[in-house]
């Protein structure tokens, strides 16, 4: 593998899972592959989870780790080309790209949605202007429109607690105070797209993530009726996509509580963290037994560990 | 040892005292201890000697070390039971202590006291929720009320630089132009109440400290009478306790000078730095040959490599 | 080599030079040469090269590399002697350097010029308070007026490009919209005095720098003159020395183009980065074959590497 910035890097998600959950048992086993070599955490944004799981996943393969807050210690990076660069942004993409690239051997970015300009997010134009330039194998720690290794961490998990072959798999929107990206949608669609599941998408009307991920996935409107018969209920909020990145609708009836959870075939409870509790999810629900937030964040060092095994052979 | 958040969870100070002298002979001989194991550092607050320290412990008992500065670099977390979290904060402790014990092997948290709110600080509400819900151990690297790191490295240094069997001891309180905290306070008179010392405090009346700390401790308000024969100086200051968290008094002749050294015998000076020089002490005093601060400051990388080593074993 | 804070502190730097260009064929031959030991990476300023390259070389030697934000992680720092510390600084230097110096064996330190007071920054306050009071090896990441890394890997840089004996060198001025320090001018110029080379420093007339670094270097005032037959052209601009620290001049005709670069004998183009495109160097140049921007970045780790190798052995 190449590059990850994207679900279908992999190529096949099935037995990259397997190989995840095998390494789970030895999670040193591969402690001499990444001996010598060195890769650099890219922040532009906050992070506890990927912070965490994609420097313990690079030292369980024996890398040497270099983390960056690239907003607040670096120099902030012009994209664009033929600009007359006299204002605020001081380095071009081009140099820091290739520059980075002569101190490490992989490159692994977060950089966030802007939500205010959909063409430009959907350009991908950080983590692309890296893949471009750098010359070395670049992962996607959540970029604009995607955030493939918390895809990868989900599917691990529902291959360990699925109870049937192919399982009904909701994702649902819930409600939250604040506009957020659709990368986690997004890329959680594209990977269940890949998968044997029932799988439904509900959300409020208006809330229709981008059809050119959605495709013919099945997308039901009441929530209630997508729940039924459910063995996983993913859930998550996004901004408007239509309205790009306006919240346009907080309806708490769409939190989830255990008297939906009732509804579902004694469903898992999946969210990618971090979670606003008695906003996106009651905390009888988050605090039952059937709440697995806690092993799918666990996960998230698996898929880093795999992604980054299968770039370092 | 499980957790380290108060300086009473080491079973025998002295013999812990003993260990920690003996490791600097040979600081790397524990070195396969932490072999494969790794320790989040967690800093809700700045940091030099403990950040540094810790690390430096760490990194010689041979554990992977991953640093996250809490307030800049992940989200603002939520300690209430049962909130509607529609507000700034966007995880729960719950959420985020459970997954970061995912990813390491020893969690050690700073976070300091708000002195706004006396029972909020005194229920330390975040290292207790670490230690709560993490289920692996927790180090506290200065809370709200505590910071035994800190009074370790202090029993370490007095055994070393003690010349009779059962010295006097003196904290004295000093002026300060900023509210400070107690922790440091707190935890050396926790730790004197173990040793065979004559330990008095000092300080302006109405600076007395949580009466559930100090005990029976003496408490001499004659700064002067209480240097008397003192073999050990410790000062530091803190704000009021009663008058929570301000700052009432900034009495200059609380300073510490050589004319109240003279008082003493031949009294060590010591303190937790950082330190204002010329307003705790003056620069005769700490320049001294009597000063004995820098090494008080190297034992603190002493202090945490034998409480780390103790929860690793 | 004791310290390492001005590019003088190389015995003989031709001899330097060769020794790193031979490191780049085996970067890992000296491994564990740093066994054991720790540097701490100080930044009172942003960094990319320096933060990664730094890091890469020292960890390449074996070292363990303790990095620390001081500015925003640690205490505000005094370096004044004999103050009475009761404004906005809780640390004096003093003790900041010894305490640093106990938990490492080589401190590296980032502290860029004020550019407000001439006197101030010439005396190069922060690092050599370090080098005064820390009591172990101190290296240069860039000081108030020298960044003598830079100008190791620059000569690393010219030795691998240079095409003939003596080669003509041309330090060329550029402008910009923000006041930018000295040190990588004066310590190229400084480098480049050690070297056999025709060298030529052109800038507009009041951009003289200080006269004491330039001292016999020729300067010569019109741009192209200077670049007739250049084999090199290293770019980089420099604020105001005489109207200490203002932006005087940004005058575009002084930027590089390849209409200028045609003047010279098939030059390389050269700057230490970050560089604005357009404003300092035109795309047509810095993206040309003849850039070697990339592979003088590279030259940082081996630069890094060959001072932390001198300064362990």
């Amino acid at each position: 593998m190449n590059n990850f910035t994207h679900i279908s890097d992999i190529e096949d998600l099935q037995v990259a899972v397997k190989e995840a959950i095998d390494l789970k048992q030895d999670e040193l086993k591969f402690k001499s592959l990444g001996k010598g070599k060195t890769i650099c955490l890219l922040f532009f944004n906050n992070s506890l989870r990927t912070r965490l799981s994609t420097q313990k996943a690079a030292q369980n393969l024996g890398l040497n780790v270099i983390v960056m807050n690239f907003g607040s210690e670096g120099w902030q990076l012009e994209f664009e080309d033929g600009v007359v660069m006299n204002q605020d942004k001081s380095e071009h993409v081009k140099e820091a790209a290739k520059v980075i690239a002569q101190y490490c051997n992989i490159i692994a970015i977060r950089s966030f949605a802007g939500l205010t300009n959909k063409e430009e997010d959907k350009a991908e134009q950080v983590i692309n202007s890296f893949k471009k330039y750098a010359g070395i194998p670049v992962v996607n720690m959540e970029s604009a429109i995607g955030h493939p290794l918390q895809a990868l961490a989900d599917a691990i998990t529902m291959e360990e607690f699925k109870t049937k072959h192919k399982p009904k798999v909701v994702l649902s929107w819930a409600p939250h105070p604040k506009a957020l990206p659709h990368a986690v949608a997004n890329s959680f669609i594209e990977m269940m797209q890949l998968k044997e599941a029932e799988f439904v998408i509900t959300h409020p009307v208006g809330y229709e993530l981008d059809s050119e991920i959605t495709k013919n996935s099945k997308i039901e409107y009441n929530q209630e009726k997508a729940f039924e018969k459910a063995d996983f209920v993913y859930v998550k909020n996004w901004s408007s996509f239509k309205n790009y990145g306006k919240v346009d609708n907080i309806d708490a009836s769409w939190m989830i509580t255990s008297e939906k959870m009732k509804l579902t075939n004694n469903a898992k409870f999946m969210h990618c963290l971090p979670v606003r509790r008695n906003v996106i999810v009651a905390d009888e629900v988050i605090d039952s037994k059937n709440s697995i937030v806690i092993q799918q964040a666990n996960n998230r060092t698996y898929a880093a560990q795999i992604v980054l095994k299968k770039i370092l052979e």
